[in-house]
C-alpha cells in the first residue's frame, strides 16, 4: 500500500484518525512505523496529504492527519467489459482502480458463464474492497463507479447510444480494419469483450449504438492484458 | 488455449503427431473435439498451421498437420527486469510470452528479496511451460529467451553498455522528468524496477549504462501492471 486510504468512520476529529484491522497490522508489518513517523494518506473520495503517528500500539494507530493534496487526474475512460470469470474480476477491479479508469461497467454477453453473475466478488462490499486495494497502489483516493447490467440486449439498445454519442467509442475487436488509436486524451468508451470474444450479433449490435471496432495487433490477448494494454496505448 | 503447441518429440512422422497429458485432455474438455475436427496448430519456434484429428481415444489424439503460416513478429523488445515475486514471475513470464517480448532479462536489485531467487518457477523446465501457456493464448511459436543475472553491478557495468548502445533504452522510474515515448516501433530496451523502485544508486548506474528514465504518470502501477501498460504504449 503506497497510500493510507481514510473513511469517513475512521474520524474521531477533523483532523484525527483512529485505525485498525488491515490498515493497523500493514503499520507495524510492513511500515514497521512506530509514534512520530509520517506516513501518506488520503481520505476515500477527497484530498491526499500526510498523516503522523501519535499512538501505535497492538490493538490502534492514531494519526494526526493534513489533506491538502489533490488526488491524480482520472482517465476520462468509460471501460464497458463483458463480466470475466471471478479471479480476473477481483484483479481487473484492482487493475482499474490502479490506472485511473473513471466509470466500468459490467455486461452480460452470450460467452459469459452464467456462473460468472453468482461470484461473491460482486457483492458492494467486495467491489469497494478491491477497488480501495487499487487505489492504495496508485496513490489515488477517487473510486471509479462500477455499474451492473445483466441484460445485453436492453442496455445496447437503451442506454449505450447516449453513453457514446459525441465521444470516442471503440469496440475492441481482434480482426478488425483499423488498428486501435493512440494518445486520445479525450471522453472515451471502450468495450472488451469475453474470453472468445463477442459473437457477431452483439458486435452488430454495439456498432448499432456507436462503438467503432479496432484491434490491437494478431496476437489474441487474454482480457485482463488487454484491459492493461489498451489503457496503456490510450492515454 | 487458443493454439495447440507442439513440440520435436511429438512427431511420429513429417506430418502427423501424437499427443497425450494437458493437450490431450483440451481437445476432449475445452474444445470437445472428436475424429474428423480441425484445430489450430503451431510447431514451437516453427510454423502454425492446421491439425486434423485423425484418432482421439481416452489415451491420445493423433493429427495429420499442416504447418505452412509463419507466427506474429516479436515486438523488437528486451524488458530488463528486477526479479519479481514468484507468483506474479509466473503471470509476467506468460504475458511476455503472450505480448510477444524477444527477450527477457531477470536482474537482482537491492529490493528483490533474496528468496525470490529460490523460487521453483525459475527452473527452466518451469520457464518454458510458463511461456508455452503465453504463446498459446497469443497464437504465437517462438518462445521468448529469458537470462537470469543474479548480480547487479557486473551485469550493468560489463554487459549492459552493449545491449543498449544504438537502440532506444529506457529506464521506468516514476517521478523522472520525461514521458515514456510511444509508438517507437524501433529495437527498445526497456527496465523495469522491483516493487518499490531501483535504489538511487541503480538509477544512477543504469543511467551511465546508457538508460534514460521516463514516466508514466502520476500513479504508482504493480510491476505487472507496468509491464504491460508500457508495452501498450510504446509499440
Amino acid at each position: 500500500m503506497n497510500l493510507l486510504l481514510l473513511d469517513t468512520d475512521d474520524f474521531v476529529a477533523e483532523d484525527q484518525v483512529v485505525l485498525r484491522g488491515r490498515r493497523l497490522q500493514h503499520l507495524h508489518e510492513v511500515h514497521q512505523a512506530s509514534a512520530g513517523d509520517h506516513v501518506r494518506v488520503g481520505q476515500i473520495d477527497g484530498l491526499m496529504g500526510s498523516g503522523a503517528l501519535l499512538e501505535l500500539t497492538a490493538d490502534q494507530a492514531r494519526l494526526h492527519v493534513q489533506l491538502d493534496q489533490s488526488p491524480p487526474a482520472k482517465l476520462p475512460l468509460t471501460l464497458l467489459l463483458a463480466m470475466p470469470r471471478p479471479k480476473m474480476f477481483r484483479r481487473i477491479l484492482q487493475h482499474c482502480a490502479t490506472l485511473g479508469v473513471d466509470e466500468l461497467i459490467l455486461l452480460n454477453s452470450y460467452r459469459v458463464e452464467k456462473s460468472f453473475w453468482q461470484t461473491p466478488f460482486l457483492q458492494p462490499a467486495n467491489i469497494r474492497e478491491n477497488l480501495l486495494l487499487g487505489l492504495e497502489q496508485a496513490r489515488d483516493t477517487r473510486l471509479p463507479t462500477v455499474r451492473i447490467e445483466k441484460r445485453f440486449k436492453p442496455f445496447v439498445e437503451d442506454h449505450l447510444p447516449a453513453l457514446s454519442s459525441d465521444i470516442l467509442s471503440l469496440l475492441a475487436h481482434p480482426g478488425s480494419a483499423t488498428a486501435c488509436p493512440r494518445d486520445v486524451q479525450q471522453p472515451t468508451l471502450l468495450a472488451i469483450g469475453p474470453e472468445g470474444g463477442w459473437i457477431p450479433y452483439e458486435v452488430e449490435k454495439l456498432q448499432a449504438a456507436g462503438l467503432q471496432p479496432v484491434h490491437l495487433g494478431d496476437r489474441i490477448l487474454r482480457v485482463e492484458t488487454a484491459v492493461t494494454a489498451l489503457i496503456g496505448r490510450l492515454f
